[in-house]
């Protein structure tokens, strides 16, 4: 009953909390892979480069882009930003039988649909659009331009969310990362993805 | 956010043990309204009226059919006994929004399937067919053919496993009752039965 691992791939616009969700999850199932994204923006204070993201410099990146090395990518906002998901990582843990979660912006999610027809696809909520533009001006890290640019893209992320197969309204962690865990044993319990024990007879 | 309530078919062979699951359910879950059947058999040694069954004579069974009082209904085994799912209380309870569970055979589960295509379809497995023999004869509680009876009727119904949404092994009771509840929260984050609460800032 082993066999491939779940690719969970978890969207939401910025400000709704999936890092924090995402992190609270695999607190309590280090057995979950976390695929850690390549990305061309600046490190924000704390971040650790291998740990919240590969900081690579542009060249780097198209490298990457033409030799196949990427799952997905995307470039995002106005700033010009690549964002892409390391390709063999992925797969070696799947492979292994671990699942993975992607945490990626919604193009990519429509890349990995394509590639993954049997990936999960998440979305994360925030409670309200009040609570939302709370939190993204709270962060206290970005200029108001980069601060706007934030919520314009939060509002064309928040139109895909009949693309996914499940949405979290992240009012709390807590609940929000119970349901998640819910969303993974229910998936592995889906009558497609078993091997059932039942051919004939055997224990 | 509230709305319908589930509904639940939950099906599986005799001595899969999915009573014991659906009773340890509602243990921990009373809010969830369990739906009971119509039948013409013989109530067992300590089954009540109208709490495990209702048990009617044939005529009052070919009367609710022919009234349209059942939402699904069937005849099982070559015992020629009827079962079937009063229409009414599910329909009150789902309004009410509360989740229904329906243990019922695949024949009904298939009837359901067509009239409610949003129900949830989860079959209930043992954890083999040696332990599936060994749960129907140690009941104790039927003579030889009924045994036999039970055994070739549990090995079709083995057979219709994949036009479920989930299965379930029910090795341990625990497990499967967590797996269970994991799928109701998990079917209650899909997208497509959420009323989504972020059309205009509404908190």
């Amino acid at each position: 009953m082993t066999g491939q691992g779940l690719l969970l791939v978890i969207s939401g616009p910025s400000g709704a909390g999936k890092g924090t969700v995402c992190r609270a999850l695999m607190a309590r199932h280090p057995e979950v892979a976390y695929s850690v994204s390549a990305t061309t923006r600046k490190p924000r204070p704390g971040e650790i480069d291998g740990v919240h993201y590969y900081f690579v410099t542009r060249e780097r990146f198209e490298e990457m882009i033409a030799a196949g090395e990427l799952l997905e990518w995307a470039m995002v906002y106005e700033s010009g930003n690549y964002y892409g998901t390391p390709r063999q990582a992925v797969l070696d843990n799947l492979a292994a039988g671990r699942d993975v979660i992607l945490e990626i912006d919604v193009q990519g999610a429509l890349q990995i649909r394509e590639k993954f027809p049997e990936a999960i696809f998440i979305f994360i909520l925030p409670p309200s659009m009040e609570e939302l533009k709370k939190r993204i001006t709270g962060r206290g890290t970005e200029s108001a331009e980069s601060i706007s640019k934030r919520l314009a893209c939060a509002a064309t992320e928040l139109s895909y969310v009949k693309k996914y197969d499940y949405c979290i309204v992240n009012d709390l962690v807590e609940k929000a990362v119970e349901k998640l865990e819910a969303i993974i044993i229910a998936e592995k319990c889906r009558v497609q993805r078993l091997t059932l024990p039942t051919g004939g007879g055997e224990s």
